[in-house]
């Protein structure tokens, strides 16, 4: 099934290869609805199927009807409102510069809807780290306790075999577990209160590393209808939240047509926004422009803002002597407004109203380090661990009126550099979320730096980062198209993936264990259905081997059939058996060889 | 320039973007010429143009007369003759099975030559292993070191920031440390006596990291040309070394091609050749076969062989509970020959005997982990570690015969695990220089493996591993083509890179901060050419900035020209030079702030 937009692009939805989009139902929450997607294996196999974490939302669901032009349906919005802690306001009016004065042919048309937003009450704190203090357990978080789990039942048997650096995965989540991570701020759940769409999810330490997929427009290139695209296509290949990074004209309605049609949460760097509106010059920046967009922004819906409020006046300096200088956008800007006032950050010293605004929408901070290093030779400087320091004095203040914090990382860092950024995050920023991008271990490969940087994800992902912001292809070089967006996605799921399995999470051996069972048996189709691109193995396959017969084969393309070691492999064990020398009868004469110093070879007894 | 083949395939040569071959001389041996790729860069940058190690031999060079027909030209015979300890022989004569009986249209051409084979007089040892031992610098060794320096001048600064987990690397390598390295067996110079084409290089621990790309057909597909143009493709790209693991007919016939053209050291499996001319039938291997094999491929000039001698029978049933059990093709036909006749391997019994007939052609041993894992359930396992001690014993008795040794390494094998793969290397093989596949980080990507493996080839690079043999997207699918070998080259050029990086060599840093400036200063043809593909690297950035004039534009296509952070940054450091604080002054004024403790900004002195 493909849905068309207004232009007549093609998104495409629907069940993967060899999947089928099945559901798990909450018991606290009966409304919790958790959609997974079920890899079929041939019976053959003598096993269940597998279940994996699907983020595709209703696009994923062959039974949904996907109207781009209404959005997706709102089953979140009960939720909020049964809380009894919000009411409805006058939506802010939309205004020009909101889109960049884009008029005409050139104005994106506006997402239709009459719905009023949402807000606290009373200036309240209506988010999930506030009920999860007070110990309210909200659907919002046994969505995730479920979704965290893939169908494994309490109790179920699992490989537990990693490192996992302190952190303390429990083997089960229970719908509590996620409360107290919530309530001490080592997880949040971006879930702004106008974002009815949502399906929630968690990113913290002790849960499965998240992925980030950017997309957005710029001042040069991109249509709405692409940016929804792309959005569509992030989640199917596994992007968790998304973050629409626009900086041309028509900010706003792009940002209102993903919402509206977006599952996962949504982030934005409001400060692009904010400095299209002041005509691009950073030093006409104020407080009121920023503090206005905020409040546009969370009435859409957006779920985190990456805010830079740790780039202080008196930082700017530690970044003179630099290679890259400041690579941040919303650190360059910030760096650029403090220097040509001479004045401190108003976003450090507006950080409680700040704080006042996003509470009231259950908006979480993404504390942007905006003075991250742009290249290997500006790794772990004075400047980025100055502004990581006030990026956990930020986080305490967040904490005190009640919202839901992640903390972002680097950027350019080699390997040997890694760990102690993990470290120093856990330390200065009191167990907050680290949500790192990258970081890339070399600067010497523009065009492949989704891999330069997949490397350096999968280990901090391993020390403790909880969700890894993706590198495309095209990172220092141009937009990412659609391929751009699969291949940074399906890197990052890798990096994500190869983290979890190193920490010994106990719902991440279950896949590799079933897709190696598979390619040991020579199942090709279940190879292929679960693999994370099965259209792409099934290709590859069949460029060598083209025939349908070919799929049954007990051998590949790579040695033929008399090389295969795996059918040899086989064969070895189908011998042993013939000779009453089974499996569990080869591995006790091993032990005997062990037994016997390894020197001789101990025969099994006939 | 194109190079033709007999069939017309094209075999892209000849300088690349903004690159020149560049040659350094030897001192010792005036003989030794050392190719270099030398990058300009603009000279509105005011440094020198980078250096970069070359691989790609004569194919590299726009002043070579290449003809594949003839091979490349042999420069490296009047070294190995000068030495005066070899003579020619009669050649063994080629016999229909060295090419699987293929006859008329299905035999390749044989490549024409009337030259001899060498061999050692008397049945000594002409060996780099044995020369180093006897103190004698060989041209190899002067070769080794130069190449290593990156024309760095002894003494000149650079960046040492890594951490290298107890590798020795020097500040400068001189031709004694080369000496010194080989002559204790951390070093290997894959050079056989019948290689003439050879450029000689080094594989050991504190040397730049290698990577290794596999080509080959196999029963299925694959020609001639095909494979030659891959190896001249593979090392284009980086490639240090090339692994012929051809399996299906003409065997003797392309591996005579692709090494009379190939100026990298070559690699192969002997037993996939000895197998063939058993009908595939494992269980009528002889060492007989296997030993008129190794005198084949010696005489031609293989300079070194992965030789599956750690496969004993008492360890196979070891694998009998895996989920993959036996993956490696020699390992698995080792153990199906084992176990069919119920005796010791033949390759462990005869393994000094196989010593002797390396070391009169100076072929290196690469001991096969013909038991490495084929999936992360099986990482690190009995049989696994087993296999690694019995290559520990045998890497002593290849050195007692004076034999150059590396050993093989997994495989499959979750972060977690893979320094425990390297530190128990380094304590059972005696510092021998260790060779790993990957390894692969998780088994759920087929179609992406260079990128799973990518992950595990820079941490186990970054811990001492010293070459890495690179995987390529088709891994588990199908038989790389072109694409494919690029695809895994760059990747494992990275992984090298990302290693010494972490390790802190000498020679590494100057890369990543070359181009890093490039970046900043927005030199952009500087940054593609620069990179690991400048064509690639263009065609993203020309994908979205397609005009001549956007190439010395001062934004790119991400941010526009108003959002540029590093537009931003250099405003900021320009603004700050005019009020009389230019970098130095920032960074002193950062001082003070940080004497002040870090809570008031104090003013520079005007």
């Amino acid at each position: 099934m493909n849905v068309q937009t207004s232009i007549e692009t093609p998104i495409p939805t629907g069940e993967r290869p060899g999947s089928r989009r099945v559901w798990a139902q909450g018991v606290l929450h009966p409304c919790v609805r958790v959609p997974f997607r079920e890899v079929a294996v041939h019976p053959s196999a003598g096993e269940p199927p597998l279940t994996l974490y699907d983020t595709a939302g209703p696009y994923g669901d062959p039974a949904a009807a996907i109207d781009v032009e209404k959005g997706l349906a709102r089953h979140r919005d009960a939720w909020v409102l049964a809380r009894g802690d919000v009411e409805e306001v006058e939506a802010r009016q939309v205004k020009p510069e909101d889109n960049g004065h884009a008029r005409g042919r050139h104005l994106a048309r506006p997402f239709k809807s009459d719905r009023r937003p949402l807000r606290a009450k009373g200036g309240g704190a209506v988010t999930q780290l506030e009920y999860a203090r007070r110990g309210i357990v909200t659907p919002e978080m046994e969505f995730v306790a479920i979704r965290e789990n893939l169908r494994r039942e309490q109790g179920a048997s699992f490989i537990r075999d990693g490192e996992d650096f302190g952190a303390e995965i429990p083997d089960f989540v229970t719908p509590e577990f996620v409360m107290g991570e919530v309530a001490r701020g080592r997880a949040i759940i971006p879930a702004n209160i106008n974002h009815g769409e949502l399906e929630p999810m968690a990113i913290g330490r002790n849960f499965l590393v998240k992925v980030n997929a950017n997309i957005g427009n710029s001042a040069v290139l991109s249509a709405v209808e692409d940016e929804v695209e792309k959005m569509v296509w992030a989640i199917r290949w596994g992007a968790d939240t998304i973050m629409d990074l626009s900086t041309g004209r028509n900010i706003h309605n792009i940002r209102d047509w993903i919402i509206r049609n977006c599952p996962t949460p949504l982030g934005t760097v409001p400060i692009y926004q904010a400095l299209e509106k002041v005509g691009g010059v950073a030093e006409d920046l104020t407080w009121e422009v920023f503090r206005d967009t905020l409040v546009e922004q969370a009435e859409q819906g957006v779920d985190y803002f990456t805010i830079h409020a740790g780039v202080r006046l008196p930082y700017i300096p530690l970044t003179a002597k630099r290679v890259t200088g400041i690579v941040s956008r919303g650190g360059s800007i910030m760096a650029k407004w403090c220097l040509a006032h001479h004045r401190e950050s108003f976003l450090y010293e507006h950080f409680e109203d700040i704080c006042e605004i996003m509470r009231a929408y259950d908006v979480s901070f993404s504390l942007g380090d905006g003075l991250r290093p742009g290249s290997i030779a500006d790794a772990n400087d004075a400047a980025q661990f100055a502004e990581l320091e006030t990026l956990g004095e930020l986080t305490k203040v967040a904490w005190k009126h009640g919202v839901q914090v992640m903390i972002e990382g680097p950027g350019h860092v080699p390997m040997h550099k890694i760990k102690a950024n993990m470290d120093k995050q856990l330390a200065a920023c009191h167990e907050a979320p680290f949500y790192t991008l990258g970081p890339l271990t070399t600067d010497i490969a523009p065009g492949y730096d989704h891999i330069t940087s997949a490397i350096g994800a999968a280990m901090i992902g391993w020390f403790g980062t909880a969700m890894l912001c993706y590198v495309t292809p095209k990172e220092h070089l141009g937009l990412p198209d659609r391929e751009d967006v699969k291949q940074g996605v399906i890197a990052y799921k890798i990096a994500a993936h190869a983290a979890d399995l190193a920490k010994g999470h106990p719902s991440a051996r279950f896949w590799d264990d079933a897709l190696s069972r598979a390619r040991f048996e020579f199942r090709w189709e279940d190879q292929f259905n679960l693999g994370l691109d099965p259209e792409t193995a099934r290709e590859f396959h069949d460029e060598t081997m083209p025939k349908e017969a070919h799929k049954v084969a007990h051998f590949c393309s790579m040695c033929g059939p008399k090389f295969c070691s795996m059918k040899i492999s086989q064969e070895i064990r189908d011998a042993a058996a013939g000779q009453n020398a089974v499996a569990d009868g080869l591995a006790e004469m091993a032990e005997k060889f062990r037994e016997a110093g390894g020197e001789i070879y101990v025969e099994a007894k006939a």
